[in-house]
């Protein structure tokens, strides 16, 4: 079958053929329908230093994805054969301590699809089946596609309390836009959103947000304060990763809120934990991934329920034969989500 | 009457002679039996950038104390003449949203005594009636005058979920070793504390603390996963506002794990957010004062139960005249609380 | 000045004349705009068992309004002459346990306004200056009177987590159907209502109800089990106090489901704690008053973000003279509020 | 192999040879070490209607044990060949709802052990590998037998906050006493324990409790009242299912208090929701089985850390032949745990 690989450990990915993927007694094999692409998947063909550390070639890189289960291992429960499913990219050991308490997102030996074991970018994968979640059959491909990443969004924002409260998002890239329109469904009073670039604060107000502020031109601390009566907001989303985004994000926060942090700084940053933190009486919460499973149901009940539509978060369609000019459309950050299609006739929209 | 101040901007203190306190309608009058020194006098004495830009001189300086009742304002409810009190020493306003939502401590317009406004190290002071918390008759002075500071502790140990859960609790000065206390009173089922000073350490484990290490001769970390089946510790109690300390404690704090920080680091630092909070989906509260009026509460609580006893953690007794050596002493580190009476016959233990 | 006072021990109420309030120290002096009736209004004008063990008469009645400042006493901060407040009812002594420690609405001192104090239904009322909430002055008065009962119902639903989740609300009287709208504000992803009365269930579908059941006619525990999948509602918000609907609500709960108890039953019932509690898992709240202040600015947020409208909800509108047709009309159930005005020239909609 | 077995609808048991259990390719077969009677035991012995409606014949019987791994199943992880282990008597699906979102004990296809399917009273019996907790070796084997019951203990105590907190716990059987005992190692600062048998007060003081109580002719409420200036405990554990003492207990809790239910009333009681939740603003919480794994984690920990020893608990020990004259003694109540030795060469103390 085809498949998207990381050859060796250097910049690049390729298109070959591999061998279709063995179905352990646990598994399910799916049929790719859709792929999205991530950042993580950005850094691996780029072979960055936390890509060179992490990722062992020859591989299957991609973790995104639904597809359609085709065959089953001997003692898998869940999904029938042809079912549609989502799939959850975490490959957790269900036996050490985290996954016994409610805290599979931690597991210890977590196995990534795409990083750590064969990903998705292909036209078969097999997964444990615990990993396929049933979707509904007329859900688009790229909406199911999204699904794993959505999650980091909901996660995010189920940490904090946002319900009737004034919420700031820094950061308006997939993730960030995403949990605005989830911030939006679970109650959120008032979402300001910042980023640098037009077009993603453009997608956020489709999504939700009730204001949408460029730090390059716009005066993010005084607008906040001027619509929270000088108090700052309540929460804090940052999704960024960027030094100045966090400084004025913690500066913008009231005292006593919450915050929670998804985006990656990648290195040590000058932090002000007495102002941030300890003065402010402050919160903050580091969030990885989603819980397992706990998000994949809120998730499904705020698609199903219509409280979030993704449809505006894809913005561009591919054949995966094209990930090339795919890839490097995300690099260029003038885009929502990309999803691939292993069959072009699968596409839900018009291919780019 | 004699009364410690501050008489000008710069360094030093001097004991001059001022004027009795005037009463308002809600205060009561205090004649001050015993008083505590906090760190913060000695940044007031040296006059570091911190005090320069908080404190107007001239100023009765001091915070912490327990005193007799001995006059009432008209409108002052609260404890009657002849009662034994500890005090709060952030007098806050009862009106802004922070005091209306039982988050007291965060109040935009605290004014704290010796800081903001007279202090306590005098032979008499007027606070509000409110903030004269009653104790029992028979406690002794030098606990008494204590509380206040304790409260700090309390404050930090009840945030994070300490009970049967494993404690590392980095920073051993006064507050830190009462952390001990009313974490090991709180359940926390096993308490390892770190600190420089071989002095603090000891007194560490004589309030409670299972495991002493010093870092300069101690492997914290190996410690820590030793005792913790290599998982790291379940809460970090951060006391010290240390660099160093602070990198080692969320080292060693386990995935999905809980720091309270109450050590300030007084300029930002360098901080790994993605290793210390987000990769570990680590909560990390800031800390600050004591709940108004919970911290009084839970530590009446701890104290009258015999939970606590903070007997240890009173090393040295002064009379108040002699406040420069007690001043020297509090600097040299060399000491738990130091104690100073005003009237030397008050002391309810040897003086130095 | 007219007044509507519980002339002594027995049923019925008379508008008589009575003096001017008087202004203690820390009281404001409020001209009555609009005052709106409560159940328990009409418990005492018929004078049942709860009216006869717990009012006092001779006493002005009524708890429920807004109106402006025209005088401040001495010592009164907070809101200034000529601003337009709301009043909240329960005037508390601030210096007990449960006022100390964020649980104001549990003081054990509390004063009614109405019941254990005189009251608002009369042309001015004297109360404490922090019980004095500040309204917007372009809020209409119906509303504004609203909110103390808005708050009952901003209460229950702040207590279990309702953002994202299935809630069945029990009782469509007026804080039924308020409390339905806050749970919609707040993120609730389906509302099922139920009530005996279709005039109640309409009202509860304006305010947002995504289905209204009548349990004369409706299976409720079917159509719940057919709208969550056979599992039941995440939330119960239970404000009947009706023993047929407490069961069938905690039939409809999932299983780890929270429930927040309004509605009272005025005398004990039968209870399956087994069924109903222990082999469910579930939590049960019970919720008495607004929370002091947390629920306040909670209010105040859906109100001004317009994430909720109580215009629905006023259904009536009286002179103050025409009280008792007011009571009557209350009586009968076929009304949301009611409210009244001292002076009809404020009616801000058509008298009835 | 022999095992004591239901043989058919009605009361009485029987020890008869049966054959070996087959083990699945996740199980773990383990020769049983030690086993220990429980109340649901007793009610299956006389075939109550709750036996009559749960329990279909033939079937061994038990749910409490610990034993020696001996076999595992082709797929089975976890403990290996040799290992003591304690069982978890509750089989769940790890695929519903409840499972997924860390509430197993909640999950909708339990089996439990020596009800719906073959139990623990024999000298073998086959559980699925996840079920086979790790004990250390030199557990005595008594004390592993107990935890599954020493776990509702634990999840009791666990669901409100009892640290620093005054706890009342009515009905002190084994699970209220071993609950005591959780609650003192959790940092609570008072219990107080209720009882009608003096027997069980005195394991209850003996397990930790400051105060025991005996309603035939103590005063349960004033003692509280007096113990708490008049406001109640804070926390009430409920393990007897007794309506006087339920009924009790929530009269001592204080307002804005929690309860946890855990004792069972086996049918509908009279019940005042007005006094006991609604205008005391409680929270009740029901507990059924233990947190998977939560409690199990935390059991390790109370038990390897010291801070509870269950030893005193175990008041009885027998060979598993005369198990007729163990559920004699567990009938009589005049006991604490009766374990029961397949082999009685393993009995860790003299046999009755």
């Amino acid at each position: 079958m085809r498949a998207i690989v990381k050859p060796s450990a250097g910049p690049g990915l390729e298109m070959v053929d591999v061998p279709m993927p063995k179905v352990g007694p646990d598994d399910v094999l799916l049929q790719v329908k859709a792929t999205s692409i991530c950042g993580t998947d950005l850094h691996i063909r780029s072979w960055d230093p936390w890509a060179a550390a992490h990722v062992r070639p020859p591989l299957v890189v991609g973790h995104e994805m639904c597809g359609i289960v085709v065959d089953k291992g001997a003692n898998a429960d869940g999904p029938e054969v042809g079912q549609l499913v989502s799939v959850e990219s975490h490959v957790v050991c269900g036996r050490c301590r985290f996954c016994r308490t409610g805290k599979g997102h931690l597991c210890e030996n977590t196995q990534i699809l795409g990083v750590h074991r064969d990903g998705v970018y292909a036209e078969y994968v097999a997964v444990p089946a615990i990993n396929a979640w049933p979707d509904p059959p007329d859900m688009p491909y790229s909406i199911a596609s999204l699904q794993e990443n959505f999650g980091n969004a909901v996660h995010t924002v189920s940490v904090p309390d946002v319900a009737g409260r004034k919420v700031l998002v820094t950061g308006c890239g997939p993730v960030g836009v995403m949990a605005i329109a989830a911030a939006k469904a679970l109650g959120a009073r008032l979402i300001v959103a910042s980023d640098l670039s037009d077009y993603r604060l453009k997608l956020a107000a489709t999504m939700g947000a009730d204001i949408t502020l460029n730090p390059t031109r716009d005066d993010v601390h005084g607008t906040v304060m001027d619509l929270t009566e000088g108090e700052g907001v309540d929460v804090l989303l940052e999704m960024s990763g960027a030094p100045p985004a966090i400084a004025e994000g913690f500066k913008a926060l009231v005292k006593g809120g919450e915050a929670a942090l998804l985006g990656l700084t990648s290195h040590p940053i000058q932090f002000d934990l007495d102002d941030n933190v300890i003065f402010k009486g402050a919160s903050v919460h580091g969030i990885v991934g989603r819980k397992l499973w706990d998000t994949w149901y809120e998730m499904r009940g705020l698609l199903r329920s219509g409280a979030v539509d993704l449809t505006p978060v894809v913005t561009h369609r591919f054949a995966l034969d094209d990930f090339e000019k795919a890839f490097d459309l995300m690099e260029s950050g003038e885009c929502g989500k990309v999803v691939m299609f292993p069959d072009p006739s699968d596409a839900d929209g018009p291919l780019s």
